[in-house]
C-alpha cells in the first residue's frame, strides 16, 4: 500500500523533529520524556517535574483528557489539568506533552502544549489526524493496539500529507495473546520504522510492559534498539496515582534509570544524554 | 471493570432498538441492512437499493465518510453522498445508516441519515462516543479490531451514560495472525454478548471475511449463533466497486443469501424476516 | 506455500472419510462426537456413551492421554483408559476416538482407538504426523492454536503424504486477546477449508469457547456454516469431572442440543444426523 | 496455575547451566551460538564453525533435523547431518546445539549433540519433553508461537520434573497480526522470565524477524534487556541457503555484531563475552 506517492514518510533523508532547542531523531541525543499519567494536581506535578528534570528529562508529560475504557473511571482535569501543566513547563523552561482525543479540541490543547500526542485508541481517527497536520506543532504518534508498522506510517502520512511534518512515531506495545505483560513491546518495530520510514520513534516501556519492574530493562532495550526517544510514567507516589501507578516509577527509580541509560546510549554510539 | 454502575448495558431486561417501524433484538425478526460500501453515485445506490429492498433488507448502507488507511484512497463523496444516501431512503421509504467519522461530524450525519454507524477504528474515540450519546437516533457501534467485548460493552455504555440508549453491537471481526481471511469473525462474541449485556448485536459478515464467498456461510452461521441481524455489503457490479469490492456480493447472490437465511433463522426460532 | 505438488489436500473431488459404516464429510450426515474429555473410570463412561448415543451422537470421545499444561495436572489413565473406552465401544458398537500425543504410542493406541486425533499443541509434530501416516485409522487433525490455515492444510499433507489419506480437520479456536472465552473459534475457517481443500472438517465448540453456555449457540453456527460435523464434550456430573467441567454439557443438555442441530442441519439442506 | 508445588522453575536461587567449561546465566558472561539454519554439508559447516569461533562465538548451532511447515520442503540431512555437527564440534572444541523433534529421537541425537533443542512447535510435545527429563544433557527450550510465558515455564516443569534441571529458555518471537516482521520478538519476556523463575534465558533474534537488517538491532536490545545469551544464524552465503537464508547474517556481519554486543553487554554491567 505504501508506495511512490507517499512521499513524506518514506523519503530518504532521515528527518529530526525540533521542538525548542530540542531536537529528536536522527543523530541527536536520546530524548526522555517523564511525568505522571495524569496531571492530579499543581503541586504532583511540580514536584514531579523537578526531579525528573534534574535527572535528565528534557520533556514533561502529563494527562488533561484521559482516554479511559470505561465512563466511569476519571477522566483526566481537563481544561485545568491543561493549564497546570503549561504552567509547570513554564516554571520549569522545558517542553510539555500532552494527549489530544478529539479534533475539536485541537486548537485549545495546542495553546497549552508544546507537543500534542495521538493516543494508540486515536491513531486511525482521520479526522483528528487531518486537523493536526493543521497546525505548527509536534505530533507523536502512539502505535495503535493492533495497528500493522504500514497502517501506522500511512496514519503519520495522514498529518504530514496536510502540512505539518514534525511527526514522532511512539511504539507503546501491541496486543497479544500474553497477560503477564499489558502489552506486548514491539522493539523489532523501532527498527523497521528507521528502515522503511524517514521519521523518529521513540518507546513508550510504562504503558507497553504495565509493570513497573519491566520498564528499566525495556527502556534499555528500546535504546540498544535504536530508539530516538523514551516516553516514561513518573509519580512520586505510584500506590496513590489515580491512574496507571502500578506501572510507575519513583523519581529515585527514574535517576538511576538514566544513569543505566546513559551508559547503553554511549555503547550503541549515540551521543548522550 | 464491569460492575453494578455499569448498569445500562448489563440490565436484565433485554432491549429492543426501534428505528422507524422497524424494531432490532429481542423477538424481533431478523434485520438485514444492505447495500454499496461507499455511495458512489445516485444511481448506482437507487438500483442497488431497489434490489435488495425486494430481496428483502429493511435498511439500506452506504459510506459518505470512508475511514480509510492511506489518505491517498478514496475517501467517500462527503456530505453529497450523505444527501444521496438520504434522498434514496426518502424514495423506497427505508431507513438509512452511515458512518460517522467525528465528533464534529454528528449533527451533520444525524440530519441525514436514520441510523449513525461508529467504525472498528472509532471504538475507543471518546469523543464522538459522548457526542452519540446526546442525539436521538440509533448508534450501530461495530466493535474495535483488537477490543475484548468488555471495552466493547463500555464503549456502548459510554454512549448510554449520556441518555441515547439506542446502541446496537456490531461484530466485524477481530484481526488476528490468520492471513486468508481479511479479519477473524468471531461468532462466540454473539453469545458472549447475549449472555452479558441486554442490548442487540448484528453480525458483518462482508469486512470480516473480506471474501464474497465466504458472506454467505459466515452470515448463515451468524443468524445461527443468535445474531439480531446482519449487515452486508451489496454492489451492483462489485469488480468495478471503489472500495471493497471483492467482499460485496451482487443483487442475485443476496437475494439467494437472504432465502438461506430465512431458513436458518425459522430453524433457530427467529419469526422470519 | 500449497501449490500444485501438494495434490493430495487440494485436488477437486470432495474427499469422504469412512469409520465402519459411517461416513463423514461430502454430502454425508452430520457427524456428532461427544463424550467426556477424559475417561475417568468405566461406569461414567458407560453412562455417559448411552446416553449421548440414545441422543443421535455417532461416535464416542474419551481422552486417556491428555495434553496438560502443568506436569502436575491430571494426566490421564492411559493404557486403562484407552481400554476402557476400547470395552465400550464395543458394547455400544459405535466407534471411538481418542487423542494420541507421540509417535512412539501410535500403534498401542489405534489397537484400541478406530479414530485417533491429534491436538491443537501436536498440529506441527512432524513425527507423530508422519507415523499416522504409516497406519490405516482415520485420524483427526485439530488446528494448532496459532496456526494458519495453510499450515493446518499442509500438516494434513504431512499424513497424507505417507499413505493415509483418511484425514479430518478439527476447527478448535485460536488464540486471541479475548479472554471471555476460552479460545476464539474461527468458523471462517470452515468455509475458507471448504473452497481451498478437499477434506472433511469437524467443529469442537467446547474447547473453543470453554464454557457450557457457548457451546450451543456454536455448535449451531457450526453447522449452518458448513462444518460436516461436531465433538463435543458431555460429562454426566460437569460440576466433578477432572478436567474441563466447565464447557461440558449434561446429557440432557446435549439431547437438546441435538434436537437443534437437526433443525439447523436441514435448513443449510445437509440430510438430517 | 503456577504455585508452590512448581517449585523447580520458581525457586528462588538463580540457576546457572553449565555446558562443559561454558556457564549460561546468572552472572556468566554473555553466550553467544551461531552458526546456520541446517547443516547443509561438512565443509560449509567447518567453514562458519572456523568464522563464528573467532568471532567469539562459544557454541556451534545446525539443523539435521528441520520443522518444515511442507513435507516438500528441505526436511535435514538426518543422522549425516548430526554426525557432521559432532565431527565439527570435536575438531573446534566447541560445544553444539541442535533441535530433536520425536522423543524417540532424542538418545540418538543426545549421542552427537551437546545440547538439545526443542523448537517452538513442540514447546508442547510433553513426551519428548518427559523424555528429555531422563537425560543428562542441557535442553534449550524454545517458546511456542502463542505461548504465554506461564505455559513456557510450565514446559520447562515437565522437563525438570523428571530430574534433568539443565533447561535454558529460548525467547523466538510470537506470532502477532504484523507481517513486515516473522513474527514479534517479546523481549519483555527476558525480564518477565528473570523476575518469575529462575531459570536462564536467550534470545533468537534471527527466527523471530526473519529478516537480516533486523537481527543486529534485537541482539543488541536482547543483551540490554538481561538476556543470558544469543541464537544466531549464520550462514557463509545466505542467498545459497537451503533454508532462512534471508534471516541469516554473514560472517562479516556476525563479526561486527560480535563487537557492538560486547559494548552493550558492559554497559549494562554483564561480563564481557
Amino acid at each position: 500500500m505504501l508506495a511512490e506517492n507517499s512521499i513524506k514518510v518514506m523519503g530518504s533523508e532521515e528527518r529530526q523533529v525540533s521542538i525548542g532547542r530540542l531536537c529528536i531523531g536522527g543523530k541527536a541525543p536520546l530524548a526522555v520524556i517523564a511525568g505522571p499519567c495524569a496531571v492530579e494536581n499543581e503541586q504532583m506535578l511540580r514536584e514531579t517535574a523537578r526531579q525528573v528534570t534534574q535527572a535528565g528529562a528534557q520533556m514533561i508529560r502529563g494527562g488533561a483528557f484521559k482516554p479511559r475504557s470505561s465512563p466511569y473511571s476519571f477522566q483526566g482535569l481537563g481544561l485545568p489539568g491543561l493549564k497546570i501543566l503549561h504552567r509547570i513547563g513554564q516554571e520549569m523552561r522545558v517542553p510539555v506533552v500532552t494527549e489530544v482525543l478529539d479534533s475539536g479540541d485541537v486548537d485549545m490543547v495546542a495553546e497549552y502544549a508544546d507537543v500534542l500526542q495521538v493516543g494508540a485508541r486515536n491513531m486511525q481517527n482521520f479526522a483528528l489526524l487531518r486537523k493536526l497536520g493543521t497546525i505548527d506543532k509536534p505530533v507523536i504518534l502512539k502505535r495503535g493496539l493492533a495497528a500493522t508498522i504500514e497502517e501506522w506510517l500511512l496514519a503519520a502520512e495522514y498529518i504530514m500529507v496536510g502540512g505539518n511534518e514534525k511527526v514522532i512515531l511512539c511504539e507503546r506495545g501491541i496486543r497479544t495473546h500474553e497477560h503477564w505483560t499489558r502489552n506486548t513491546l514491539d522493539l523489532s518495530a523501532v527498527a523497521v520504522v528507521k528502515n522503511r520510514s524517514n521519521l523518529p520513534i521513540i518507546v513508550d516501556p510504562s504503558h507497553a510492559t504495565g509493570h513497573t519492574h519491566l520498564v528499566a530493562p525495556m527502556a534499555r532495550a528500546a535504546v540498544a534498539a535504536g530508539a530516538d526517544g523514551l516516553m516514561i510514567e513518573v509519580h512520586p507516589c505510584p500506590e496513590k496515582a489515580m491512574s496507571d501507578g502500578q506501572q510507575s516509577l519513583t523519581p529515585n527509580q527514574f535517576q538511576k534509570l538514566m544513569t543505566e541509560l546513559s551508559r547503553v546510549a554511549a555503547a550503541v554510539g549515540r551521543c548522550d544524554i
